[in-house]
C-alpha cells in the first residue's frame, strides 16, 4: 500500500495538558493500521512545516507512547506562527519532497482555518494529500463539536485550584481571594470552577464570565453582599475580563502611566485592587496561569482518552481518503457519559468561534446555571470535596 | 487514669497541604492509648482558645480520619491572631473549666513563642498543663528540627509548577516567564524548585532567594545570558524579594501613585515588567499563591507521614508529662532517607528564625549547590520527568 504514503502531524497554539494524548493517539493508530510509509512530526507546528524541520514518529514504542500521553506541552512543539498565503504552496512542496500524502493538523481555531486553507490549496494544485483536524484548545470554542480536547482538564485544573484555595481560606479566613482563570475571550473555563462546589457556600462565591461586561460597582456589590454574610469571599475571573466599555476591566480605572498596557496581564491583582480601593475589603489575587494548561496530574481522564481518541480518529480518516475535515466529538449520552468520534466539514468550524450560551448564565450574572454543571461534570470529572468535621 | 484529663489541640498561622495530617495523628493517638478523657480541637486557633469555641473531636472514626489527613487547609480552623500578654489568663482559665491538661499548640515560629509563653504561664500560675509544639510552616524557618512539616509537600508544589510550566514554554518557547513562589524572608521553597530538573538548561534557569538581594541590572544581566543561549528563561522568584536597598525589590522602580502599596502583592508580575521594560524581551508571570499551600494531590508523601508523625509524638510526649518543648525532627539517614521524631526545648527554637544557608547558594547567586538538592530530595520526593523525544 505505498500509496498512502507518510502522514504527517503538527501542532498549533498553546499546549493542553492532553495535547501530547492526541499525538499518541495518531502514532498509536498508525503503528496499528501499518498502511503508511513513514510518520513524521513538525517540529514546532507550521514552523517546522515552513523550515522543513520534521522528527521521525515511526519508531516509539508503545512503553514512551504511553508515558507521552500524560505529559504536558508537546513532545514535538507547536507554534503560534499565523501560516500566510505564501506559505501553503511550501508547506505543499515540503509533503512532495517527503511523500507525505496525509497531514494532520493538531489545534484551535486559527490552526483549523490553516487546514481548511490548506486542504483547498492542496485541491486546487491537483496534489494527492488529505488533511484532516484535530480539535484542541482549553478555550472550548470551536464550534459543533460538543466540546474540545484539553477543554475539560484546563476547566478541572481550575475547580481545582478554587476548592483547595477555598479549603485554605475556610480554614483561616480572609476577606477576598480572587482566582484569575485561563481564558481571554469566552467563559467556558472560568464557569468550570464551580464544579469546585460541594455544599451551599462553597467556593467560588461569584463567577464572572469575559462575555458579559463588569463595572466596578456591580463587583464590589456582588462582593460586599458575599461578604457581609460569609465574612470571605472567593472569586473566579478571566484574565479577559471585559467592562461596560467594551475594553478590559481596569482600562478606564487605572490611570498610572504604563499600567494600561498592562492590561489584562495581571488581571486579577487588577480587580483584587478594584475591591480593595473601593470597599476597604482586602483582597488579594492569585493566577496560576499556564500552569492551568500544564498540571497533567489534574487532567481529566475522560478528556485525556477523547484526546487520544481524536488523534486515532483523524488517522482513520485520513485512510478513508477524507479531507477537509476535523474530529469533532459527539456526546451521546450525559448520564452515563459516552462520546463518540466523527468528521465534521472544516468550513463549518474554522472562522467561528463558538460562544458561551447565554441561557447558563444565571440571571445575577455571577454564577452559573444547573444545565451547564449538568453538561460539565462527565467530562471533567470528579472535583472529590474534601473532608469537614 | 482520669488525672489524664483532656486534651486539647489547637492551629496557628497558614495552613499547609499536611497541616490536618498533624491533627490526624493527635487524634489517632489520643485514641491508640485510651488515657484522656476528652479531645478537643481550638475552633479557628487563638480565637477559639480566647473564645471558648471548642470541638470535640474524641468521636473521629479511623475512616474519617484518614479522609482529614489527605485535605488540605485545617479542618478545626486557623488564625494569625497575636495571643497578648493578657489572653494567657484566660487560657489557663479555658483549660481548668474543661479538665484540661495537655495542649497540643501546632504551627511556625509565632505559634512556637505562643506555646512557650503559656507554658511559662502555667508553671507560674502552678496550673496543671502541658504544653507541646508541634511544628508547621512552608517556610521551614524554626530552628533546631532538621526540617518542619509543610515545607516539602509546598516546595514540591512548585517544583512540579517549574517543570510543567518549563514543559509548555518548551513546546511554544515563550521568551520569559516568572514563577512567583510562597516565602516573604527565607528561600527554602523556591529554592526547592531547582528539583523540577532532569537535563541540563531544565527549569527554572534562575532561580532567587529573598536573603540574596536582587537589584534590576543584575536580575537583567541573568536573563539575557540565559536568554541568549536558549531563547527562553523561566525564573522562580519569591513573593517578598528584597532589592538591594533591603527594601522590596520594585520599590525604588514603581513610581506611580498607589503601586508601591502593592508590593509585594504582585512580586512576580514586578519583576516581569522590569525585564521587559529594560530589556526589551517579552515576559510574564504566574503567581500560583495559596494553592502552593493547599494542593494537596502534590503533597510529599514523606511530609504527610511526618507530619502525622508529629502529631502522635506531641501526645506521647504530653503523655510523659513533658512541657515546654516541640517536637522536632531528626535526620537519621539520608540515603535511604530515615527520621525520627524528638523532643526540644521552646526555649530553643521560639524567638529565632532559621536562615537558609548560604553556603548552599551558588556563587552566580542565581542557584543552588548540589548539597542543597541532596538535602531536599529525599522529603521532597520524586519530581518526576515527563517524556521527552
Amino acid at each position: 500500500m505505498a500509496n498512502r504514503g507518510a502522514v504527517l502531524v503538527a501542532h498549533g497554539g498553546g499546549p493542553t495538558p492532553v495535547l501530547n494524548a492526541s499525538l499518541a493517539g495518531v502514532v498509536s493508530e498508525v503503528h496499528r493500521r501499518g498502511e503508511f510509509s513513514a510518520l513524521y512530526g513538525a517540529r514546532f507546528g507550521a514552523k517546522g512545516l515552513l523550515a522543513g524541520d520534521l522528527i521521525d514518529l515511526s519508531s516509539l514504542d508503545e512503553a514512551t507512547l504511553e508515558r507521552i500521553a500524560v505529559a504536558p506541552g508537546s513532545v514535538i512543539g507547536s507554534s503560534r506562527y499565523k501560516v500566510g498565503e505564501d506559505d501553503y504552496e511550501r508547506i505543499l512542496d515540503l509533503c512532495r519532497r517527503h511523500d507525505i500524502h496525509s497531514l494532520l493538523y493538531t489545534g484551535g481555531n486559527g490552526s483549523m482555518e490553516t487546514a481548511r486553507r490548506l486542504h483547498y490549496a492542496a485541491r486546487d494544485a491537483g496534489a494527492d494529500l488529505r488533511v484532516i483536524g484535530i480539535p484542541k484548545t482549553i478555550d472550548n470554542d470551536i464550534p459543533v463539536t460538543d466540546h474540545t480536547p484539553g477543554y475539560a482538564s484546563c476547566a478541572r485544573f481550575f475547580a481545582h485550584a478554587a476548592r483547595d484555595i477555598g479549603a485554605d481560606n475556610e480554614a483561616l479566613p480572609s476577606p477576598v481571594t480572587v482566582l484569575e482563570v485561563l481564558g481571554r475571550n469566552v467563559g467556558w473555563v472560568v464557569a468550570g470552577t464551580v464544579l469546585a462546589r460541594h455544599v451551599p457556600d462553597d467556593p467560588p462565591h461569584l463567577v464572572y464570565l469575559p462575555e458579559i461586561p463588569l463595572g466596578a460597582d456591580r463587583l464590589c456589590d456582588d462582593v460586599m453582599r458575599v461578604y457581609d454574610r460569609l465574612g470571605r469571599v472567593v472569586i473566579a475571573v478571566c484574565e479577559g475580563q471585559k467592562d461596560e466599555q467594551g475594553g478590559w476591566f481596569g482600562a478606564d480605572l487605572v490611570t498610572a502611566p504604563g499600567a494600561r498596557d498592562q492590561l489584562p496581564a495581571n488581571m486579577g491583582h487588577i480587580i483584587a485592587r478594584t475591591i480593595w480601593d473601593r470597599t476597604g475589603v482586602r483582597a488579594r489575587a492569585e493566577k496560576p496561569g499556564l500552569l492551568g494548561r500544564s498540571c497533567a496530574p489534574l487532567a481529566s481522564v475522560v478528556d485525556r482518552g477523547e484526546s487520544w481518541q481524536c488523534g486515532e480518529a483523524a488517522v482513520r480518516a485520513a485512510l478513508e481518503d477524507r479531507s477537509g475535515e476535523m474530529v469533532s466529538i459527539r456526546r451521546v449520552s450525559t448520564e452515563p457519559y459516552h462520546s463518540e468520534m466523527e468528521l465534521v466539514s472544516l468550513d463549518q468550524v474554522a472562522r467561528t468561534e463558538r460562544p458561551f450560551p447565554p441561557e447558563w448564565v444565571s440571571p445575577t450574572r455571577n454564577d452559573l446555571q444547573p444545565e451547564f454543571i449538568e453538561w460539565a461534570r462527565p467530562i471533567v470529572g470528579e472535583v472529590a470535596a474534601h473532608a469537614r468535621l
